[in-house]
Order: structure tokens, then C-alpha cells, then sequence
């Protein structure tokens, strides 16, 4: 029997006790060719991840470690971060150091120009080195660098939403770099598991707001990705607002045509452009996405429509942010990186209702 | 004593079991001028309105008649319609030429042109001369006509929100006419009492999405007023899109500024332009609203931001659907008509949390 | 003018920033004849009311000040204390010898054996003096006396809840004394505005649990009343249950009965019991409470039925925690202390939906 | 490469478009042995799959077929009824006939005694051969006849709860048979999938209710294994509430001890009589189950309470509605019958938060 059984590769799960980190384990657990080697987590220490998650019962016997565990580099092969940022920075340089793969969830490699990470992060970026080895992990459009990077930076949740729903049209010349508006709405688990006052079930729910204005700091990671796909440096106004839900985001994108174009021919360019991604669905003609379609799962729901009398192409995508913009990516670039079938894992369907 | 008692004014509500209709009940309870002297309800008919509506337990000598009910238009001196449009439009037909005064809900009488009526709603406008007559029951632009009025056109939940949020930025000049973005978020309340498999709690809650996209009804609605403010014809892009909550709507809203002009100087100019608005707040620099914060009273809380990387002015404006932007906001229509203190009935503050 | 302008009574609030002094304020906002002069909160002394709670916009010029604010005790003529316990029993010690008139909303003076209170709250009862004047401030049990007090012991949520439903069948002697089982679910609200992993929105949202199995603190309090009522000691099994909603408790009691009875003839008990009580409505046969259908509002709402089966009265009770569970009680206690209307300022409907 | 491919097992989903319908569809993804041949709908024929849950994109190509259709008895190898009672034990006769295997999710095969059936359901029981050859599909309790039923009847998400909470106490002994209280409170999920006024958004959320008092269907499902346990008939108080949830089952269970006993000992007796489980978790000592914690998964967590004031133990059971307590338990049933693995596709976590 021995024979058949082959080795699995080992993860660590860096920061296993925030959402991002219970959605990491939860996935791994589903997924047939990796185990789970090493969970860390500093507040935990010492507990079981049951402790912190009773919902993961199959981990039972696994321990929350510190990060500084002694040999914590020697415990896996590909290393899962779910820090805040800066502290990803450092473990990264460590990790990488000792020849190991890393995904990391945090911020500090998606911004390519060090300068740009500066002034939003208000931080130095001590990594420039591995920031210019780094590929930004969004699979639809870097597929075959991420098969081949040491260092992905898994994309910001609000940006993986936005970039599906402006791709195609900027490919394609349908749009014009003028004009952008991305309104976002997204569920609460994305403020994170701290107790903070704003995020109380009592102040957030029955209630909806916008939060970040002008500034919130997924914005350069929009523009970096546009101003890509454009050719040139541009800028959008992306709002974010908070729902009140767990997971889930709604991107409505508002897009200045630069020609008439008809619904059904934006349809069809966006369905040819994702008709080969496994988790990308152009939603049939007249539907819209509902976040609660796609919550728990990697896939990203896309729905379109023309406004003639405003020469606007209207864009709404729908993700679950712990899953497309979180966990379910960080295993889908894993994948790319480790030569797996791309869906092992991360192919469950949204539970609904 | 009975010459301090006070004549009460009495007051039907038509449609008296749906939303809007359970909350003119509920808010007239608390106005110390009036009586509510009928309550009709097709459905509803012959049975106690706590039989609909268990809260309103004051009403419990109240019963259901039909709309039809004999002698209807002689049973009270004023008429609150929450009724369906076109059966709006007839009732308020027979009333006026009853002589009463009329506030109506529904969208028979928003739109001054009948045709924009008749290509959005799809039906012949058979009652153009009291078009005419009607007034654009929006206190914060209209007041002195409202006072005047014999038949008010109650606006719609989502163009109180937008023209409130629009009105002083276009009426200072600040902004210009193309380009604007009205993204309006809404609890479920909105969609009605009716139960359709869409409204159901299991479908509902946990998720988000747009609807009718590029085709909703209180488009033109908000275009006329937009349009008056602006002095010629504009168009906007706006999207609705519903929230697992039950009431409150959230307007963000971005306009292209017409010159460089500070936060702190659009700010003033709101300030300014509501000062004297008893129930338009514009939050202090730096806030934003949250739809909780009004649930359940007739207030609209403003905030601003402005985008100076891409010239964009950012207002975000929050109501409760069923106050504010319905039975609340017919109150105060109903106030301004019959000469009373504006506020009176209507003086609540949000129920927090 | 001034002679039909009656000098209003002057309030204080303290602990002002904390979910039930929010409702404090926004009650006596809708008050005739009293006058808030005071407002005091630690943690955000010097602050607007407004930066607290946005929604409370009437309290603009209202600062929170400290609890030991200079002459605090000579700055309002009844005082409702919304304090933690252990600290609203110094404060009302200090307030009563300055002759103040005090509502208490903690639960410092509830128990009346200070042995119990010190076994459950595991701290000395420094004021067993003041517990000995005290009321239990339960006006449906305790009205005539609360009129003559000068300290009200404002009941705890569940207290209310389960009191309720229970008094009448114990009074009549159809139930019997064992087997008491008292199932409380309450919204989140009832855990209080201090940040804490437990209740942020991302964990409380979409679940249901049990707490304080069997330790519960408000076991002793209803075990008082209940025994009060049965003339000898009785024990009850309480759990209490958080629900994924702001407000409301709903409580299910099931109660052994003494006797073959009928649901009719219980429910006439119920009725007859509840009749001249301006808060309490038995909903006709058939029908069971909705906490929606009593949020934000002072009511209790109360469902009857029998088990044949079983021998068992099933009773359903129906309070918003913040209003009849906390601050809508105090502000009765208040009213009936200072010989007004009983319903003055607390007489609006549920807000539904 | 032929050889290494399992020829996989057809199952066919009768009522595919409810929530338990599309709950079977989605965990049937997830199995590695079978794959779905056939689904039925009256309300959807012709449609596809998705046009009823978009969030099923992997089931595009399927179209749901009427219940009739031509030959459907020979499309599958196991049949999975998620049809109303009535309809169910007609598509069982008939299948049973063509020599297929069925799990039954209705109610038409729960109640050993047809009489009990017909009296709580109202209806002739017309297949009382089949009900004999018919096995209650609570795997804890009848794993081995499960494996060799042709006909098993999928236990009710209530009763699903109440049994795993109660079995322990009441096969050792610890429990007498008299005042057994199961109070639960279930997510709106369980009511179905049909546009009711009473289940819409905006009047399900914010809101707690008790319903089917003393009359609720399950009740003689609970009693009848419930007598079963302590071999005698017994009598259960049984109230399921309308928690605002999409899925999750809480039941809290009061029972009365038969003798002294700890809460360590009892938690010892509970421990291991789901040690050998694979779905059933007792927590850590001290630990409560919440609904949330399993949501998505077909787990049931068990926290217990000893009260000795009252001679009381407390169990508390958390289910989610549409997997343990409908889908996943019929999944679990499939693979006992046909020899799979127990957990085969329905080893996932819960989805949290």
C-alpha cells in the first residue's frame, strides 16, 4: 500500500489566528497533496487552534507556536503568511533565506515601486531586494510567473475584486483611463479579528458606511494594476464601505466607454477573456452577483451592463474576501508554485444559503 | 377643560399595511395634532391592524376597510397615500375633487414631464392637470410651495438621498454635469411587504448586489432634480443595490469638481446651506454617516471628502427608506400643509444601536 | 408666555456612553417635562455626546463630563445611574444624602439579601443601609412603593422578561413550584459597548449560543421575585442565549401545572392581570411575541399556551432589553417617583421593521 | 489509464431546488465516488441548475428535469428525496420497486407507528409495508441496520439535535424520563424555500420568536427515540424558535438527574460514548457549542452544564440545519449503505466566521 501513498508536502501557516489564518487551515485541511507542519501564532502560543477556532476540530492536536519557534524554517516547505504587514517583511527575508517558498497575504510586496509602499504605509520598505524578486499573485493575469516565483504577494481583497472587473475591458480598448469609479462593499471579517469598538455586532449591524475616502490604502494597488494594464499611470476613486455581513465583497465599477459598444458585445469579451479561468464565471446576460453565491468559496461572479444614455459600462464582481481575496488565493498561487492542479483545495462551491 | 382640548385634524392613511404605511401609523401615534381616523387595506380588510401589525398596539381598535369604503373621502381632512402607483393616482383624483388634501407616496405625481412617466412606468399618465397642480415634496428645496400645496408628490427613499447630497455642491457650482455617480445602498425594507422568493430572509441576509442597472425608476426622478439644480438636462449613472438590513439607505455619490477648491471650504458651504434644515445634519470634518444612526427618525446625516489626485468631491448621505425618505418625510409635507411646528411628530432621534 | 411654560426637572445621566444611557438620552429627549442637565462618562470626558453617538444629534452642546465633576450632585434633580455596579452604589450613597432622587440601573441594590448579592457578585455590599430602603423598581409588582422611593433598584433585563410571564400563573396558584425552567434569548446589545473578541460582529453574526449555564447573575434576582411570589424559596433553571440581533429578549418559560387547566382559562388570568397595565399586553389566543414587534419601545409583549400532553404552561415574553430591560423602566420608576404620567416620554410603538 | 478510474456510483436529487436540495448538490461535488445523474423539479424544469442556485456554477450543464421523467427510475443507483411529505413516500414506492436504494429526507418514513404519523401529519399513511422495511437514519444510534436498509428515513434537523444531546444521559442512566425540556432555535433555512410573508428579510431580521408550541411535528419524532433510549414512552416538551440565521440548530436541553452525580462524570459518559464518532464533538469542560462554529459542516458540538442547585443537567447541541440535521446526514447514510467511507465528502469544517 506504502507505495501509493505519496508524500505530502509540508505548510506553515504564519499568523493562524486571524480570519485570513483559520481560512488558510480550513482549506488545507480539504486539500490532498500538502499537510500542516507548523501554525504560529504569538497571542495563542501554546493553545491548541481549537482555542481560537472551535470550528476547526481536525486540529485538535495542533499547536499554536510563537514565530520565533526554534528551526521554524526547517518545519515546512512552503511557508503561508498571514502577519501584519512589516512583520511579513521580515519573516519573508528569513524564510527566503532558507530556501523556502512563501506567499505572503500581507502588503508589504504588492506595491512594486518601493516609494509608493512608502507614502501610503507611511514605513520604510527594509525588503527592496525581494521586492523586485516578488510576483504580485493575482493567477488571471501573472499565471506563469507565479508558477515560477519564490515570493508571491498574495493581492489585497478590494483589489482582486476590482482588477476581474476592469481587465477585460481595458484589454480591449472598450474603456477609457479617465473617470474610474470602483465602489466597493464589503463584509466585516475584513476589519479583521481585533476587538475594536467599530466593529462590535451592536454598532455594525443594520447599518451600512463608507469608510477610508480617498484614502484607503488598497487604492495604489488598484492604480498600480490599471495604470499596468493601460499603459500609462492612472487613477481611480475606489470607496470602500462596510457591510453588515461576514464575508463577502461587491465591486461596482463604473467605466467611461470610449465607443458605443453593445451589452452583448462587452458580454462576450468578458466571457472569452475568462471563458479558460476556473474561477472566473461572467455571470448569462442580465444576472448580477450576490456575494452570498460565491461566500466560502475561490470563485469570482462577474455581471455586466451598459448605461447608453450616460456612456458608462457598469461592472460588478463578487468575491468572498477570505477566500478569492484571501486564503483560496494564497492556495491557488501555492498550487501554481508547487506544479498542482491548480483547483486541489479550493474547488468547494459558495455555501449557500 | 375642554376648551384647552384642541381640535384634532384627522388623518387617513390609504394602504395601511404595507412599510411605509405601518410607519405613518406608528409616527402619527407620536404627533400631538392629529388623529388618524382611517386605515385602509385591501388585503387586509375587515381585520384589527395589529393583525398586520402586532407593534402598533395602540391601534388595536383600528380596523382595516377597504379603500373603497363608503363615504372614505368625507372620514378624515387630510390623506396620506402609501399605495401602489396608479391606484395612487386615482384615489388622489376623487380626494382632491373632495376637496382634501393630499400627500402620496407613490410615484404618480414626481416626474413634471407625463411622458418621462409613461416611458419609465409604462403606463399612460391620466391625470395631468393635477400633474400640474402637484408639488415636489421635498421640503429642503420646495418648502414654500409645499405650504400651499393641496397635493404633494412624496419623492422617492433614493432621490431624497442623492438630491440632498448633490443640491449645495451644484447650487454653489462646485461640481459639473457630467460624470456623476450616484451608488445607493439600501436595507430590504424598500422592496415591500410582498413576499417574493428574492425578499426572503435565507436569500437576503449574509450577501449583497446590485439591481437594476441602468434601468431604475428613480433614475428619471433624480435626474429632474439634478437637472432643475444644474439649469439644463443631465444624466447620471445610478445604482442601487441591496443590503442584509432592514432599513437605511447610504448615497455615495462623486462629482467632478468644476475648480480647486478645499474640503474645508466644501464643507462650509454644506454647513451653510443647511444650517436652518431641522432635520439635514452635516457631520463634522473627518465623519462619515452610518444609515444606523438615523434608523427610525426623519433625519439625513451628510459627509464630505474630496479627492484631490483625481478631482473628485466625495458626498456620502444616509437616511432611514421609511422615514425619511417615505412616511417621515410625508409627515412633514403633511406639517408644512396645515400650517404646524415642521418638526412635530417627527423630532425622534435614531434608534442606536 | 412664561406662565404656560412649566419649569422642567432637571436629569442627570451617568455613565452616559455606554448602550443603556444612549437610550437614556434619547428617551428623555421625548420627554415634556424633564430636562437632561448632566451627562457623565469616564472614558470620554470632555467629548460631545455626539462623538459618542452620532445618532443622539439633539445632545450637540452636550459635553460628557466626569462622574466626579464638581458639584455634580447639585447639577440635576433625579439622577439615573448607568454605571457598572460596585461604582453606582458609591455614587448613590454620595447623591441620597444630597437628597437626590435616584433610579439605579445596576445591580447594586436588586438583591435584597446582601449575602446573596455578595455570593453571585463575589464583592462586599459596602451600603446595606441604602439596600434596605430601596425598590425593586418592577412597577407592575412593586408601583405604590416605587412612588414613595427615594432609590430604585432598576430589575435586570432577563428579571423583567421572566417575571413577567411568570407572575400570574404563580399568583393564581396554577403552576407549582418545581421544575421551573426560564430559556432566555437575548440580542447583543445586553452584553455592553466594551470591545471584547466575543462580540464582534464577525463572531456574533449568524450563530446562537448558551452562556452562563447555571452562573448566570440574574438567577438570584429571579429566584427572589419568584420565591416572593410563591411565599417560600424556589430555584429555576435560567440560561440565557445570545442571538445574532441588537435588541430584544425573548423569554421561554415552562411552568408545571398545579391543576388541569385550559389555554382559555390561562389566558383570561393573563389578561385580567395585565389589563390596567399601561406596558404589559397579553396578544390574543394563538398568538406568540416577536421581539421586533416591542424594539425600541417599552412594551412587554406575552404568548400563552398549554401542553396537555406534558401538564406544562408554556409562556412567551417579548421586551426591548434596552427599553422595558433598562432604560424605558427607569425613566417609568422615574415618573411614577416624580407623580407624573406614568407613559410620559415612553409611550411610542415598537419600530418595526 | 482506464484502470486506475472508479466507475462512479449515480445518485439523482429529487427536489433540487430547495435548500436541503441544493445543500445534497453541493456536498455531492465534493465525493470522490459519485457523481449526480439526475435532478428534479417541478417548479424549475427546463432550467438549468444554476438558474435556481447560480452559486452551483460546476452544475451548469445540468438541467433540472420534471419529477416524471421518462424512465427516471433507471437514470440513478441511489435516489436522495428532498420532496414535501406525501410526495415522497409515493417516488420511494416507486423506486423501491425498480430495486433502487433511497434515503428519504421528508418525514414520510420517521414515525415507526403509522397511526402517530397520521395523527400529527394529518394524512393516511399509504405505505405501511415500506415503513417497516424503513430504518431511522441517526447513524450514532443505527449504523448497522443503515448499512443494510434499502429505505432510510433522514431523521429531522430538530430531532436530528435533541437525540445526539439526550442519548448519553439517558443510555447510563443519569436521567429520569419526566420533565424533559428541548428548547432550540433554528435559522430560517428550516422553513423552506417558498416567498412567505413570515420568513421575508424584514421580518425575520432583528427578531426572535417561538413557534409550533406544543404542536410542532417533530415532537413524536423526538419522543418515539426518546422512549426508545429509556424503553418506555415518554413525553417531551419540545419549542423551536426563529432565530435571525441562515442555518444552525441550538438545542438546549433541561433533564432532570436521577441521582447526584458531577459535571466531570457526566462529561466523561458523554466523551466517550461519541468517542468513536466521526460528526459528533464534546467540547473541552467549560465550553459551549455555537451554531456558527458548524456551520457549512456536518458536525454537531456538545457542551454540558451539571446545575445543582436544581438537580439539573444542561446539554447543549449545535447542528447545522441543511448538512447534520438534512443533506450531509443523507450523505452519511449513502456511504453507510453503499459501503464508502463514513465521511466521504462531508468532512469538511465549518465556514467561519
Amino acid at each position: 500500500m506504502g507505495e501509493n501513498r505519496v508524500k505530502k508536502i509540508r505548510v506553515a501557516v504564519l499568523g493562524g489566528s486571524g480570519y485570513a489564518g483559520g481560512e488558510l487551515l480550513r482549506l488545507l485541511q480539504l486539500h490532498g497533496k500538502v499537510e500542516v507542519s507548523l501554525v504560529t501564532s504569538e497571542k495563542w502560543a501554546g493553545n491548541p487552534v481549537t482555542s481560537a477556532f472551535p470550528h476547526l476540530s481536525c486540529y485538535r492536536s495542533h499547536l499554536f507556536e510563537p514565530i520565533e519557534a526554534e528551526g521554524a524554517e526547517r518545519r515546512a516547505d512552503v511557508f503561508l503568511l498571514a502577519l501584519p504587514h512589516k512583520t511579513a517583511k521580515k519573516a519573508a527575508a528569513r524564510l527566503l533565506k532558507a530556501g523556502k517558498r512563501v506567499v505572503d497575504l500581507s502588503a508589504d510586496f504588492r506595491l512594486r515601486d518601493p516609494s509608493v509602499y512608502e507614502a501610503w504605509y507611511q514605513t520604510e520598505h527594509t525588503e527592496r531586494g525581494l521586492l523586485r524578486q516578488s510576483v504580485y499573485g493575482l493567477p488571471e493575469i501573472y499565471r506563469s510567473r507565479i508558477r515560477k516565483a519564490r515570493l508571491v504577494a498574495n493581492p489585497g481583497c478590494y483589489p482582486t475584486s476590482a482588477i476581474l472587473a476592469l481587465m477585460p475591458a481595458i484589454r480591449k480598448g472598450l474603456v477609457i483611463d479617465k473617470g474610474i469609479v470602483i465602489d466597493s462593499k464589503s463584509g466585516v471579517s475584513g476589519a479583521g479579528r481585533s476587538p475594536q469598538l467599530a466593529f462590535l455586532a451592536s454598532e455594525v449591524s443594520e447599518g451600512v458606511r463608507a469608510y477610508g475616502l480617498a484614502t484607503h490604502r488598497h487604492t495604489p494597488e488598484i492604480e498600480q494594476e490599471v495604470s499596468a494594464l493601460f499603459g500609462r499611470k492612472v487613477t481611480v476613486d475606489f470607496t470602500p464601505h462596510l457591510i453588515p455581513m461576514d464575508r463577502g465583497i461587491l465591486t461596482t465599477a463604473y467605466l467611461r466607454l470610449s465607443k458605443a459598444v453593445s451589452l452583448e458585445e462587452v458580454h462576450e469579451v468578458y466571457r472569452r477573456s475568462y471563458a479558460k479561468e476556473p474561477f472566473v464565471h461572467v455571470l448569462p446576460l442580465g444576472e448580477y452577483p450576490l456575494t452570498k453565491n460565491v461566500r466560502g468559496s475561490n470563485y469570482c461572479h462577474i455581471g455586466l451592463q451598459v448605461n447608453r444614455r450616460t456612456g458608462t459600462l457598469l461592472v460588478v464582481s463578487a468575491i468572498d474576501n477570505l477566500v478569492k481575496g484571501a486564503a483560496g488565493q494564497a492556495i491557488h498561487n501555492m498550487n501554481l508554485m508547487l506544479g498542482f492542479e491548480e483547483t486541489e483545495g479550493i474547488s468547494g462551491m459558495g455555501v449557500f444559503p
